[in-house]
């Protein structure tokens, strides 16, 4: 997926994977499944929210055939770490992404209370956390599963 | 789960739910349970953002032992539909809702590509959507782990 | 119609189409015509909120006589998808806009209402969605008339 | 329909005929077809948006069986007219609303092009304005259909 | 006029005053011409934005036929000012109203480069003003006319 | 009058005017005059709010002595049309119009009432509009005179 | 000074404060001399801004003859501290504060600089801090004075 | 003072005026003496907030040695006025400014109240305004004391 | 300490916290030694932030010598988790809770190029978490030193 | 650390220490160290919130191998004072530094109290402060610890 004018707003280093990742048409499930990472992962860091390993920016060289030096800014090497969600607006207008902040609106209270009653007084990292999208199709249609998961961090009472 | 200060804000047949609940020492999933109903869908009634069917009201009544006119007011005899998220801060300032709002901050964009690729230019539904939380422990700790499962649905070219 | 000052803020591809249908003095009634396409789309495509089909674009490229290379980046080819209403600034200003905006302010809760009345608890898609502008003529002056057609998705209960 | 949550904020006046309306089981479309009104324009006033004539306010006394003494406060004998949309939340929350502010979102700019194109510079009307929704229903589903009409207005040049 | 909503969110006095109004089918230009004052500036004063001084106290009271301490509160008798506009939503969603304050927006350069030109670097004093509501019929319908009069104020120069 | 700051925010067609307006040495009375349409309408089109006609990019040129090309962007033969108001920061920080904004917070609701009750339920046309500033000089001091003219609209009952 | 209608949002100590003043016609001057405090620190701590000494609390007992008890919650005898601003609207809308906030806004940089340069690196404290209020009158007219005095506190290097 | 940070933002007449007192190390004491000028008005018109007038462009160029072609732009030999506080941010995030808009906040409705008893309803101006910062050094240590001094402006009642 | 404008928003349980805390002229250190909790914690959760456990609320019942049904709304009797943050105002005005957040403000990007330098890629949890205030003298004055110290949590590679 | 995608806003001065210390692979604390400052005081200075001293100067350029002239337009030498947080979004999105802002919205209350208890009515200061940041390790896993110190600043009673 690109959309080159929300691109060209990101550091050069990371337009420099995008540009690459489409002149080799690759996904982010093909380049997921090469570097041995996750495609939701992989992808946030492409838009430079998550830092990539060295043995990431190692892989990445390879697989999308382009100069190291491109990339250096956004590697381990010059101490990387990302500034996240620095460009994003709130609330988000894009209606895909509109969608996924409209269910913290709708279910915000209900979860944090299953979360309470389930677990206890605290929180789901948003850190200590993996997500992944599935795709299933059934009779009645094509279905986008979503699925977060993070550590339960409970508060500390002292 | 009960925060009397945000309840007292609901309208009164949702207090009168969340004073039952309290009495009875029900879980939503032990509500949920004897409705017939998943945790996640009740709990966003309870709190006013999804409508009970004529049948679950009258489970509710049953269950929590209440006055059905405590109640009528969110039933479908008075052809209620909630006026959803109405009385929600934007942006969240609870720490488990900020969690989850958080999520879609950093990985908005990721979660948009990757439908992007695996579905096309289309949205997951939140209105043909489901959601669940489940608890899972293993030797890390115990894991919180939220599934949205949503229609996709295509953008129309016409 | 071209506004040059905001056009100048879109992506290169767009301004090319732009500036090509300037030159051309077509209209995007004319364009929708020759492309097969219905004339909001175009004109949202056109601002970049909805993605060319390969086959609108190599119409487009041969109806406005443009150099294929001056769209590659919005086209399928690079696996494109649009970064929907980004640059929309809310409230909306301009007056013409506006004025659509105050419909959602004064009607709002009527048409929720009639929604449910007549469907049920749901909403009208955005996205599996179709509109039109029309001009009428009588008596009492000039109208525009704006239609407005999703499909309706109701609440899942689960 | 009725949320009388939302409801419990307006004018005592706008709360007796819901709650009169729901007494009889009376639709929109009831109302409107027994008060020789369209369905939209009785909903908006309803909730406070557009005034009544006395002819309406006597058609109401009747076809709900209410105290004239009820709706007083708005009816043209007090000299009335609305504070519209002062209630309203901006951006809307409601998922309902919510969509037809994105339609402004994702196609404002596609609207003002073509109204201008077909028109010339100018607006649709808000004021000399009606609107109205139908349900439609063919084999891909049911659908809504929102038609806005409203006088076009050029802008003087002077 | 009188839209009992908003009549209902001011101090008690105020609102005397408009029941008072209401009961007497007095419009402000009625009032104002038995008070001799303008019609603009009562109604400001009996929104609470304009202070009376105890002559139009006096006045209001013969007028309205009222309780003199029904309004005492809002009397030079208290040492009462006004704390202007506090209640007042920005930006406006009332139409009415916010067709003004669009004037601002589309008109405000125009109009600041015109007083720069014609008198100098300042302002039009908001303070040291006067303006008046005018209306107008002719072949091309009704038109209202707002004067806004206020004396030009220069920067020093120190 | 001329703040180069903001002038040169505007689309280069716009920058030309102005500079040349500078090199004249011309106020837009000036201009208006020679053009044939009035001061404040001339401006708000220098600022980009309001369109010339063909004849009065003919008018322009020649009066200031400016290349055709250089304004052809904001031009009827690009079928331009202005996105107004675009770049108004709000609420407005400048003095001199901060002051206009002012006159809308606190007169708002007075001037809403007076219309209502000496023309019904309706607004003043911010669109088929005139306006103009006048200079008047008194024993008490200099003062400016704006006069704001709109056709009345009403709302329609439907 | 009083506007009952802001003064019935403050606690009940400060509205019994509020109605004795004008009970007895007394101004923030006379209280402040009677009380061997400043004017401008007296209103100010009428307003909850600033917290009595306990022998102010005596003092004002004494001098506006009001009962200890209706006092007693903003005393030092509960311990009590002000939470400063908390109604504060921002930006502020009535027209005697907003033209502080503008000389903020027009002179924030100016200031600054030249704290800088004659104080260097810090800034004048706002809490080791008094004010007061001046009449002057000469040939052109009346003027306020306000004296802003604080220490000036200079950034630490460590 | 000097933040090269900010003043690259400023159009490029001011910005020459700053690298030349950096380059002359001349304080805006310094400059204000020389061009018999106060210091904070000044320092105000380096930021763009005030208009030079002819006979201060023509000290500056004196005075900083500069190219009077350099600063043509802010003078008023192309009839400049400036578009004051467009480029500050609110609230005012920098501690120094932000100092003194916390005075606003604690101190509005003190300074609000004490302004109405001593001058009845009004405002001080900030238009017919002149402000100083004077350095006072006692055993305490060194205090900032700012000098506001504006106009009485009493609400006209008409 | 004790707002009690404040505190008359908060739950009727924490009201009673607060009350029994005043009439015993206990602080919140005398509460914290007595419970056996930090200080900081205790004032948190009578602040309505933090739950307190069941023991902590026999405690309290002991120690202020209140009636265990007056706080019952907030025990785990009743499975209560609080609802964090809720009537927070942002930014914050109150100038003690102001310095609080421009420290975040100053020194938002240094904090988190510490931690990353520090710790690598993650947060300090506010989760698990734990603070404390001490007070120290010197010859300079007298400081307040805060302690903030919580769990680093590493972001996930997956 | 070096975010370079944040880093490429700053001023160029500020830019060439970030590449500098990058070549050098310097940590904040190797830089500290060298320079006989504290760590968090550099990293501010580094984003240009604190300005260096010109030995701070005189030092980076010898540790960091820079040309003066990189850095000259940070230095006391041009009478430089940053332009503080003017950088800064509010509320912060990037996850590190939320959680401070969390701590802020969480705690606020209870530190106000707290202060107020055991100092009196004032603040801490933010300027005449200090901040270091700590690493503890223990069984239950690492720690950060942010100790902020200030001086105690009481309000003065006048």
């Amino acid at each position: 997926m690109a959309d080159l004018s929300y691109i060209s707003t990101l550091p050069s280093a990371n337009q420099a994977l995008f540009h690459a990742k489409i002149a080799k048409k690759y996904s982010f499930a093909d380049i997921a499944e090469k570097l041995g990472r996750s495609e939701t992962w992989v992808a946030a860091a492409f838009y430079g929210n998550m830092p990539f390993a060295q043995e990431d920016i190692d892989g990445l060289v390879k697989i999308l055939e382009i100069d190291p030096l491109a990339v250096e800014a956004i590697s381990p090497a010059v101490n990387y770490f990302p500034d996240r969600a620095s460009k994003f607006e709130t609330p988000p207008r894009d209606p895909t992404i509109y969608r996924l902040y409209e269910i913290v609106l709708v279910y915000g209270y209900a979860f944090k209370s299953i979360i309470a009653e389930k677990f206890g007084d605290g929180i789901m990292s948003a850190i200590c956390f993996t997500s992944k999208i599935d795709k299933e199709v059934d009779e009645e249609g094509t279905w986008v599963k979503i699925t977060l998961r993070g550590k339960f961090l409970p508060y500390i009472k002292y």
